[in-house]
């Protein structure tokens, strides 16, 4: 399962500002390790999962299996030419969400058991983790207030919803803490940015195995 | 698990005559029974099937997981907003392939494990088989020689992947003779259509259970 290279996730729910903090920990990273760094995104982050996410966001009425599967695709389409591929070339890759999103919302949504949908996406990526997960725990009201384009969604799901998928993920990253960090996300970019900085720094491989590692 | 309604797919290979045998035993069913008939195909049977299809079929390339996937989502919309509404009406569902495709074909590529790929779509479909499944078998030669529109994917394949296909499917039928039968497609439509009903009529439920049954 491990590669020559490292493997970052950002979750969280919305507002929470995953994809700029994804993007300025890949410069931060790249900088530091001078390795190639790959900034990327679940769903739509290929060619085809950008079609499927048209699909899936098309309004389209579709059962929550259809949905679950239709994720579990992206998923696995970009594990297998994007992904996985840069990490065997001994890259950096940051994605904003991964599968721990799919397991989250569905505990917020409960149509489908949290531990279906889970080893469903771990067949989806032959079982491909992160080596960090970056939880950026946003409580409701700020996510709220920080949401822009897309309310119509977020008022449909309710507060209940963003309640239950909080909940799914500081209990996920309670019971996996050495894959997990949680992080305040409630202050401004560069204070967020130097919390993930301040957790990321000590975990990195180097930091982990010292000079002996030969990086 | 069970409907008041009855569910028949067509299996086999491509070149035996599926969709016209779907057809053809639709039209006679409902005659037959006075009962609503359905004919359906997978993949592309729903509106969101046919998009997914231009996907899996846009010639880009992806993994096998991705493709099963596609093929699960396809199906799981399919019984979901299709299949299983008309069953529960109790109507006749007569479907050109069904989960058998994907196990099928699944063998002859010899990519996946069978049994994964089986796990996946009975999991898409929440358990629903056929109450009745009809192979066209088709010796390869007769396939080749039938196959029009399309021989570059055929070609593709080659000789091999469609024995062990072949193979597979007869296989599947032997353990399961309650639900499968297998019928020789090498004749005329008209000959194999006669085969198709004389197969089907001892099975269906009326003959089943008899006119204590008031159907």
């Amino acid at each position: 399962m491990s590669t020559p290279g490292y493997f970052v996730s950002f979750e969280g729910g919305d507002g929470g500002g995953k994809t700029t903090q994804a993007r300025l920990l890949g410069d931060w990273l790249g900088t530091l390790t001078g390795r190639e760094v790959v900034v990327t995104r679940e769903p739509g982050g290929t060619a085809l999962g950008a079609e499927l996410r048209q699909v899936i966001l098309h309004g389209q009425d579709m059962d929550p299996r259809t949905e679950a599967l239709l994720y579990a695709a992206d998923r696995a389409h970009h594990v297998a030419s994007l992904v996985r591929p840069a990490l065997e070339r001994g890259a950096v890759v940051v994605t904003d969400r991964y599968l721990d999103s799919s397991v989250a919302y569905q505990a917020g949504g409960r149509e489908l058991g949290e531990a279906e949908v889970e080893r469903l996406s771990l067949w989806a990526v032959q079982g491909l983790l992160p080596d960090l997960t970056i939880l950026l725990d946003v409580d409701p009201a700020t996510s709220a207030a920080r949401m822009t384009g897309d309310p119509d969604r977020l008022e449909r799901a309710g507060d209940d919803f963003h309640r239950r998928t909080r909940e799914a993920y500081l209990s996920r990253a309670g019971t996996d803490p050495a894959r997990w960090v949680v992080v305040d996300a409630a202050g401004t970019v560069d204070q967020v940015h130097a919390q993930v900085r301040a957790a990321v720094a000590p975990r990195l491989p180097q930091a982990r195995s010292g000079a002996a590692d030969g990086r």
